[in-house]
Formats: structure tokens, sequence, C-alpha cells
């Protein structure tokens, strides 16, 4: 049965954030065209998207509500990386916080932007193979219902409400297509 | 030959945005435990991402500068919706603007949000088929490179430094399995 979405009990709209900044960039085009835009500042250390195959068939989604959307989305475990935590370290805690798995093989097979008009956001795209139980306690607030999914079924997975962040989907086709053998990262 | 990246003649922080505004938002979860989180509002009209179908084998991309990352990408045509227009109205001008073509067919393929957990963000897919060239002047600072790809080697885009953005991939793959008839929009 899903979970009943939470309960919103308040909001208000806030001057400065904790973790965005806004910045305006003065430009000028080769073509001599002057132009001053804005950009989001990310909070600098990056992000990683993991794609944990539990077996050549099989991936691992979660199911976690994302207060963007006001609702409970599927796609893959992701978390921004911490001071003094490679790429692959931090892929590997966030792994055991959100799907209680370990992983003994880590592979960085690309990177994301968000939105590259306008925010500096990077997230990198972490493939975990190899898998063991292991979970650590992380900041989430209720434990992640783990979906497992079947490469050979992602189609199934477009026409879904609840499936729509652009970086689970694309992440999804390219460990696809890595695992196929049909690219390998630069 | 690659274009020259334009020059950044000046970078400031503000305070305040046109088109950001953050609001923190009270949780209360299913099993009790509250949490407030922050999130970023967007312009509320929404956005569209373009697959424009040159014919059954070939899709076009840009080559389009982005502050965010402040390199050129290359992508999939897409912008903010405008007041008074369709989904299907407001691709078929990016389009124009941006690709220099119309299409006498548009189809609203998915929905992709940009990151659930902090963005309300959403950005429609729109299939543009049965193109006819027509321009239509864009507020662009410059004219976009049109790049014709196959969609039997998306795989190959996938290991380029200027290949990022989650929704161009995600919205590529999403346009094959549609056109494969993998997949039928809900």
């Amino acid at each position: 049965m899903p979970r009943k979405p939470p309960v919103i009990h308040a909001t208000r709209l806030v001057d400065a954030s904790r973790f965005l900044r806004v910045e305006q960039v003065d430009l000028e085009f080769s073509n001599g065209e002057r132009r001053t835009y804005e950009r989001l500042k990310g909070s600098g250390l990056g992000a990683v998207i993991i794609v944990p195959v539990r077996d050549a068939e099989t991936v691992l989604l979660v199911r976690e509500y994302g207060v963007g959307v006001n609702r409970y989305e599927l796609g893959l475990p992701k978390g921004r990386l911490d001071h003094d935590e490679t790429i692959e370290q931090g892929a590997d805690r966030e792994l055991k916080e959100e799907v209680g798995y370990g992983a003994r093989e880590l592979r960085v097979i690309g990177r994301l932007s968000l939105s590259p008009a306008y925010m500096t956001h990077e997230t990198y795209v972490v493939l975990a193979q190899d898998l063991y139980p292991e979970r650590l306690p992380g900041d989430e607030p209720e434990e992640l219902e783990v979906v497992p999914w079947k490469f050979a079924e992602l189609h199934k997975l477009l026409g879904r409400e609840d499936v729509t962040e652009g970086r689970s989907i694309a992440a999804l086709f390219m460990a696809r297509e890595y695992l196929a053998g049909r690219f390998r990262p630069a």
C-alpha cells in the first residue's frame, strides 16, 4: 500500500537560503552581444546519483518523498558529497544509508548537470556493483522502500506519474548502455 | 570550429532574484517525524523540452552556451512557457526560435522534474514531427548551431564532456522508446 504523503503544516517564503546562492554574470558573446544572466550556485562539493546493480538484470530503485514535487517519487538513490570523501566513498555511504547495501565495486560512468542555463550543480553517476547488505543511519525522516526493477523494462518506468526525475531516467539508460558495452566513460 | 565561449566581465552575488524564490516547508511524515525543508519555486508556467524529429532516424540537437556550467552544451531545445499559450504552442515557438523549424505534429510524451527533493520545476517533453522551415526571432544572444544526430547512436552522446543535461538525455531516450512503440504516454 502506498505511504501517505507527509502533512504540510506551514510554508513561508524566505529571503536567504541555507544551500543556494544567486549570482549575476555579465557576459559578452563572441559576436559582441552582451547579456546579464542569473545562475544558482550549488554548495560546491557536488552530488552523486547511484545505480545499484543487484544482478546483471536488476537495478534497485527507491521510493522517496520529494518536497519539491510534493509526492513520492520512484528513482535512484542520491545525495550530496560530504567533506573529506571521494565521489566513490560518498556514493557508497549514500547507498548504505538509503538502500541498505554497500558495494565492492564503484565506478563513475558520467556526470549530469541539472540545468546548464542557470544552475552550476553537477551530479556524478556512479555504478555500484557487487553489493552486500550493510546499513548506515542517515538523515532520512523514514526508511525508504526499495523497489527492484529489470533493466530490460526501463520503458515501463516512462509512463508513470511518479517517475519524472531527468537525472534518474538519464542515469538508468546510461547504466544500461554501459552494461551492454555500448559506451565507455571518457 | 567550436565557438569561443563568452567572456565573463563580472559576477556578483545577489540577495533577490528575478526568477527564483525560496520557500520553507514544515512537514510531518506519516511516522510522526518532523522536518523543515527548503524548496525552490519555479515561475509557475512550466517549461518545455522539445525532441525535433527530422526523419524517422534523426533528431535535431542544438549547441547552446549555458552560463550555469559556463560551456557550450549539446542538447535539446527548450524554454519557458509564455502566458496565453498551450504546451504545444510554446514548444512550436521555441522550435522556431532556436532551431528554425515549425512542426505540424506536436505531442506531449512526458513530464520531467529537475530535482524532486528541492525544486518545484516541471518540464514537458514534446515530440515534434513533420517539420517545415520557419524561423521566429527569439531572445538568444546568438544563432544556435543545429546538429543532426541519429537515434541509433544516442549511446555516442553519453561519453561526451558537452552532453550532461539530465533532462536532454532522458527526453532523447524517452523519444526513442516512444518511436519504437515501447511506451505510450498515460
